[in-house]
């Protein structure tokens, strides 16, 4: 089992990394080898097993082809430019999101080992004028240009799948929370910041108000659903590949009574409440009611409550 | 207003070009010229202006760079290989269906003239397990490459319109009957030649049953349907600007006594059922239970009953 992880420089991909070096398996077989793919050259974890790493701009279809030259049984796709970076700049969203994404797809499917392709999907891919709660059969009707070159990912991620070039399972990730490291430009920071820096003792602005919902995984769960995904069998996809991976709905303040039960009084006290129309405006555009039956269904889970995603955080990240 | 149909060569491009000839209007003002291209140089038709034809690839982002550089009020891009083909040569399909969409939104989001683009996407782009009717709202779940490359083409379109590159609407066309012309390769060729052939008195195979139902409108209904779907003020379209475009579902009997109600019983004499496994396997996946409320919404209509589409066929295309 020769595994390639693309984007595996960044913070799921390096979580996943290090998970496979723990397990050592997936699918039932043992991974013989792992590859790691970035920008820039990643960093390796430690693991029974070799790992190469690499620097690949999947934005050159040459760079991809030598890439996967050697022949992976199965592909983890996270390489992407995010969100805001993607409404920010939309040459580079749709080079990196769209094209890097067909590049990948198109020398997998001329490589013809129709490898396991994990491709890593956004909730972002709903909106506009649909009804709650938003389940896996939703209309994709994406407010971002992000959203909307995720959403093509996975028109072609099945298309794919159906002729047989790839083997291919989409998986759109609730937000991940408590993402370690420091705070960035992205309107969602505030759902891992008010967290991560007050259990460090550090103060954190959260721009909207305690009755704020959204839906919410930890970064623990999500690899490990991502292992799931890749194992899931074939047959038991149906006619999409793609699925809403389960999540949690809270409330800030839920998020907040969760950092308490674990943490004690003290964290909560940092968390300073400061109005922010522009990032309000943003994310009351968001949808929080999610129905991830297909998922569930096919053994993915969703944390048992966000005590389980503070403890994670403490666990896994928080520096020492 | 200057127009511009990219595929302009095509069956319902022609009739379309002669459409905006004889009406002289789009949008509330007079045609100033049209511009019809396609992969050949495509005929013209009279007009009341000036009407430019030309040859012109749009896998070739050169050739749509100086097709498009005079600038166009409206655009309708109906230049596709169809279903069949997109099938049988899946680079054919993705080169012309996909690329070739994209070349165009951005030679247009490039100029900077955001104008009003028709794109003609396909009932293909549903199948799956999705329940019936099928609406605006159903999730698109193609089963075919071309329906994932025109489901593409939707998503596009609606974040090129959202960021105000263009104007777009796109109308998921219902399969067109009466096509004039030769029988082709098309597993939906019969839905036309059954009426056609034997209005020209000559035998047609129906490789269905009389009971086999499907989702039909006539080429003129089509094309008035193009009209308004660029007619459409934008502010009217909502979050989304696709809409699957009306038609009437009928079964080959309806169709079959339609004709005799046209033009007596002799045609339906002349049709010879003789059942095409491989025609019936493919096309029984296909659906037939829509409803277009976006569209009849929006002014957009179908023909009021099939004896419509047999008396539109022997006045615009019977040959003589
Ligand atoms: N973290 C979340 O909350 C979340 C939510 C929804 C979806 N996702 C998706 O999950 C995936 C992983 O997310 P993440 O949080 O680890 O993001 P991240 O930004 O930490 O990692 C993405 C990686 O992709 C790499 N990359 C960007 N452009 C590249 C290119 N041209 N060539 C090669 N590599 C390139 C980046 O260098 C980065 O290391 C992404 O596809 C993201 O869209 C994440
Ligand atoms: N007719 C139907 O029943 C039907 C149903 C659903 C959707 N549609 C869509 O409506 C549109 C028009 O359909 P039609 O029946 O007139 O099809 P058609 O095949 O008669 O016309 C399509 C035209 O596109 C041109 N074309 C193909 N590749 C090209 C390229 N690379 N560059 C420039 N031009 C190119 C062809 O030469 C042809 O003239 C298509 O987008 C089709 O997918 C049609």
């Amino acid at each position: 089992m020769n595994i390639l992880i693309i984007g595996g420089g960044g913070f799921i991909g390096q979580k996943l990394a290090r998970r496979l070096a723990a397990r050592a398996t997936l699918r039932g077989q043992e991974i013989s080898g792992l590859t790691l793919a970035d920008i820039a050259a990643p960093d390796a974890p430690e693991a029974p097993f070799d790992i190469a790493t690499t620097a690949c701009d999947i934005t050159d279809r040459t760079a991809i082809d030598s890439l996967m030259a050697p022949g992976f049984d199965a592909i983890f796709l996270l390489a992407a430019v995010v969100s805001s970076h993607a409404e920010a700049e939309f040459e580079d969203g749709m080079k990196v999101n769209l094209h890097g994404a067909l590049n990948v797809l198109e020398a997998a499917r001329l490589q013809g080992r129709a490898p396991v392709l994990v491709f890593t999907s956004s909730l972002a891919v709903f909106g506009g004028e649909v009804p709650d709660p938003i389940r896996d059969w939703t209309i994709p009707n994406p407010q971002t240009s992000y959203g909307t070159q995720k959403a093509i990912g996975e028109l072609l991620v099945n298309d794919y799948s159906r002729r047989g070039f790839v083997d291919g399972r989409t998986l759109r990730l609730p937000t991940i929370s408590v993402r370690p490291g420091k705070p960035n430009r992205a309107a969602s920071s505030f759902m891992s910041s008010i967290i991560r820096e007050p259990l460090s003792r550090q103060e954190a602005v959260c721009p909207v108000d305690p009755d704020f919902e959204h839906y919410y995984l930890s970064p623990r769960l999500c690899v490990e659903n991502l292992i799931r995904g890749a194992e899931i069998e074939a047959a038991d996809l149906g006619q999409s590949r793609t699925m809403i991976m389960p999540g949690q709905r809270l409330s800030i303040r839920q998020m907040i009574e969760a950092m308490t039960a674990v943490a004690g009084p003290e964290p909560a006290k940092l968390i300073r409440f400061e109005d922010d129309p522009a990032i309000r405006d943003i994310v009351s555009g968001w949808r929080f009611d999610y129905d991830p039956a297909k998922a569930l269904a096919l053994g993915l889970e969703a944390d048992d409550s966000f005590e389980d995603n503070v403890r994670h955080y403490l666990q896994d990240d928080r520096p020492a």
